[in-house]
């Protein structure tokens, strides 16, 4: 994936609202264009999270699990429960699971009551790295996280409204 | 992927802000609420508009590079044109490139003058499916697809600050 260049506005892909009907396209161009938005700033927000977890040895998808067991009180979830919250498939929750444990950052232990279920749950070690990664995706110097700086607030806001008219949580 | 159940709210993940502090975590709960934000957007409407697209025999991908195609005076670029526009992967660009002309909805001829360069350009046929495709995401009668009819350019305008600043194109 290329960058776009900060600012740059490139002819061929600008003014899709203004080509829609001189282009021969039917019906509305708003679809296209706020899909298109939300996934090129998916992709844009994904390579800039990518590159600064790096340094702290995580991967995104470690950053959101990680994260997301540290709000939870006790710190520790079934697996199953932590795929369906972050909205990703089991199997790729469970090597992730794999790989935090093998780093030391949480703990599988067999569930007490349910003796089919794994419960993980996060260590102090984890705990660190989750304050170490919100740290330093707040405090980022360059590229798109350190243009956000102070404006993670409005985007979360912004977002609400549709977020939740497809049904997702309230966050 | 599980999709959350309409207008629930799921106990272990709302309330972010307040577990924040709670559960030890330090700094700002705002980046990580942001970007769940964005990702999980990103999730429910890419699923959503996998199922619409796939009843008209096209990949996510494949409705981006096509209706980008669409929208480029004289309907081609070259391949690699294209795929810094749509922010992908050269190869994931020339793979969906070559099921489209497969499908006879686009066709790739050498470029005139650069010998090692290909064009792609729509054909009458991709034009058709192009205008099928984008009736279909506004026709929407159920799903997160259906509850955001109307809403596409609010949603738009939305996410233009946050796009605009992470150096992302006009469109």
């Amino acid at each position: 994936m290329q960058m776009p260049t900060q600012g740059r506005v490139d002819p061929l892909v600008s003014g899709v609202r203004e080509r829609w009907d001189g282009q021969g396209l039917t019906g509305d161009p708003w679809p296209f264009m706020a899909i298109c938005s939300v996934s090129r700033l998916h992709q844009i927000l994904g390579k800039a999270l990518d590159t600064e977890l790096k340094k702290l040895h995580l991967s995104r998808t470690a950053y959101f699990l990680l994260t997301t067991l540290a709000l939870i009180t006790g710190g520790r979830a079934r697996l199953s429960t932590l795929g369906r919250i972050v909205l990703l498939h089991p199997t790729t929750v469970k090597l992730t699971v794999v790989e935090l444990e093998r780093a030391g950052l949480v703990k599988r232990t067999p569930h007490p009551k349910d003796r089919r279920a794994t419960l993980v749950g996060i260590t102090e070690s984890g705990m660190e790295r989750v304050r170490a990664a919100n740290e330093a995706l707040e405090a980022a110097t360059e590229g798109p996280l350190a243009a956000l700086a102070g404006e993670y607030e409005d985007l979360f806001e912004a977002l609400q409204p549709t977020r939740l008219a497809v049904g997702d949580v309230e966050l």
